[in-house]
């Protein structure tokens, strides 16, 4: 197939990454270009993608200064994301033959809002809680026909039930390759954004309660909450790593004994969780959003939210996992073959679904001869390579 | 023809107007039902408009508390905006055949870019100079098939020049019949929206300069300006009447020997101006956007923008005028019947341009047999209708 991945603005998709919805579109977009999808990810300068043609979005608009002056001029960096949507969206309704279908993992507003009027079939997945944004939009759009969309878990799908009931779940995957079994036996880790509603100065806290070592690692993306909450309490045994790259980030997780998530919002999946358990480290974390399920009886230890003395628990219970099982557990509930086989038949429905020709000239499914040159129509075709993507091996 | 008007959203379209395109909108749909067309306006709930039909806009979206508590929630008026016009659009989208011609006079963004995608031609009327918001859908937008717009004046098309250039000026109009002639010889009147790029505090200090009484009328929309620039100022001659229903504006300004017009900003056309000379109240004003053009030489005199001393001299002179002269003046150069017919000329070529099957059963324009139940195919029809409402008398 041809897909399109639209990528959420706010940083490149490439590693290290800023934050979950970064790295999903990364592991994705390989995962189908190694499928042998033809795979063009609209996202963000600096985006980069094993097998994946990047079109960058366009976030530099530079407005008159006429509209610079008006009174209603919103922030620079919202008007840039709304332009480059607008101007996403309209390119793609002006050639509907470009893509089979678009896939958008954007929190944005617009690609959601405009996906009826482009002509190609969009599947949106929802990857946190409902913002306004999107829950506006959502709710702005008629009946018929139905959005497509996802959340990329249950507890994603049960926070958005109010708004848009029973949700098809692809829950997120990890790919085991890139997060090898580590040694262990290492000072705790938290990784993640670091912002408020993540909370990592409550890792601190339990660390420090534990008498255990900790060392933080992700990319500070709330300067404020950094200074007043996080930095001062750094030293005697809790370290700031930085954010680290792919390789050091495996390394730092695989070494570590055990892995802290303190969310203080519904975390929609837990990819760092995810991560972490891959490497062979269990995890202690607060019981909420789509942890629970995430983690389970066999990648860690769940706490009560917010309740520190409770983590310091959970953390002393984890450390004491099994490694070899903790791995198995993250490969066997999270992997990233079940996420792209499952997106690969959402992507194929929506073309089925949109393109309703009867069969004409299809050659039989996985022969050589099936491709472009092969059909005389678009939509065997687009089946015909469908299919033959299918039949390859998975990476 | 069947008509949509889409208003802005942020007053009801009836008099006394929150504004300039409110006035617009209300004189606009009147006219071309009184003309014999079937107008509908989409506009905000409280909206009358004589002969036309209203359809509220969808401004009373609820979020969900999810969505509320999320750290980035925007104004709840610009969400409610959102989703008014996305869902008018989607709802226009849906059915093709139910208007002719969209003719749309929001400051809104949504209108504009979805407009190519709803089947029906769209015309968008520029109010104002760039507003990032129109901007930034115009410059989304792909060159072919151009949008259908027009701006309001000769200074707006200038406006909008580097982005889209050489628009088609249709110039605003007033009804003489709802402003006539009234005697002068009382205060100085300033009328307009209350807030500061309309800057009416300037007045008050040149009618304190000339020794001239003043009353201020119009909507306090910005509550702090109006606190601390324009409350303060009041008394000692200068008087506020409130936002005042139309007879009594009409009285206002009739009853004024001079008018003001003070804008901080590229005031895009001057309907306050207009009013007041067709009352025969020669205006003094600073020479910004549209207010050279429509002023000129027979309707008041002119200052250098933001000079008060100079605004005093064109004050003196301006109340020497011969109040029938300016009148004329107006009832010649900014005539609701000028800008009726021009913009009806307008939708019929969007019509015809967009229906381009040749006539088949047409009746002889105007005949009284011409008419839903007389044709037999959608585009003959609206033609026919069009030509049968040309044919009648101006209101």
């Amino acid at each position: 197939m041809r897909i399109a991945l639209i990528a959420h603005h706010v940083a490149p998709v490439r590693p290290p990454f800023g934050g979950g919805v970064e790295s999903f579109t990364w592991y994705l977009g390989r995962w189908l270009a190694r499928r042998g999808h033809h795979v063009v990810a609209h996202a963000p300068t600096g985006s980069s993608i094993p097998g994946v043609q990047v079109r960058e979005l366009d976030l530099g608009v530079r407005l008159s200064d006429a509209a610079r002056c008006d009174v209603d001029m919103p922030p620079d960096d919202f008007m840039a994301a709304h332009h480059a949507y607008q101007r996403l969206m309209v390119d793609l309704r002006r050639d509907p033959d470009r893509y089979d279908v678009v896939h958008s993992n954007t929190l944005h507003y617009l690609p959601l809002v405009m996906a009826p009027t482009i002509g190609v079939p969009v599947l949106t997945t929802l990857h946190t809680p409902p913002t306004p944004w999107l829950e506006s939009a959502l709710r702005s759009l008629p009946p018929e026909p139905r959005p497509a969309l996802n959340a990329v878990s249950p507890a994603t799908r049960a926070a958005w039930e109010s708004v848009v009931p029973g949700l098809p779940v692809i829950r997120n995957g990890i790919d085991p390759g890139s997060w090898p079994a580590g040694p262990g036996g290492g000072p705790a880790v938290w990784s993640g954004r670091i912002v408020p509603e993540k909370a990592p100065h409550l890792a601190v806290e339990a660390c420090r309660a534990a008498g255990r070592e900790l060392v933080l690692a992700g990319p500070i993306i709330d300067g404020a909450y950094w200074e007043a909450r996080v930095r001062p309490l750094l030293g005697d045994g809790v370290r700031y790593a930085g954010h680290l790259d792919h390789d050091d980030l495996a390394r730092t997780l695989g070494t570590a004994s055990v892995a802290l998530m303190t969310p203080a919002w519904d975390e929609p999946f837990g990819l760092a969780a995810a991560e972490a358990m891959a490497c062979g480290t269990p995890v202690a974390a607060f019981a909420r959003g789509g942890l629970p399920e995430l983690i389970g009886d066999g990648g860690g230890r769940l706490a009560v939210p917010g309740d520190v003395a409770d983590l310091v628990r959970a953390l002393d219970a984890a450390a004491g996992m099994d490694r070899g099982a903790v791995r198995a557990h993250a490969v066997r509930t999270a992997g990233i073959d079940a996420m792209g086989l499952a997106y690969e038949r959402r992507y194929e429905a929506l073309v089925e679904h949109a393109r309703p020709e009867p069969v004409r000239t299809l050659r039989p499914v996985g022969a050589s001869t099936v491709g472009p040159s092969g059909v005389g129509s678009a939509a065997p075709r687009r089946r015909g390579v469908a299919a033959t993507a299918r039949a390859r091996a998975v990476s």
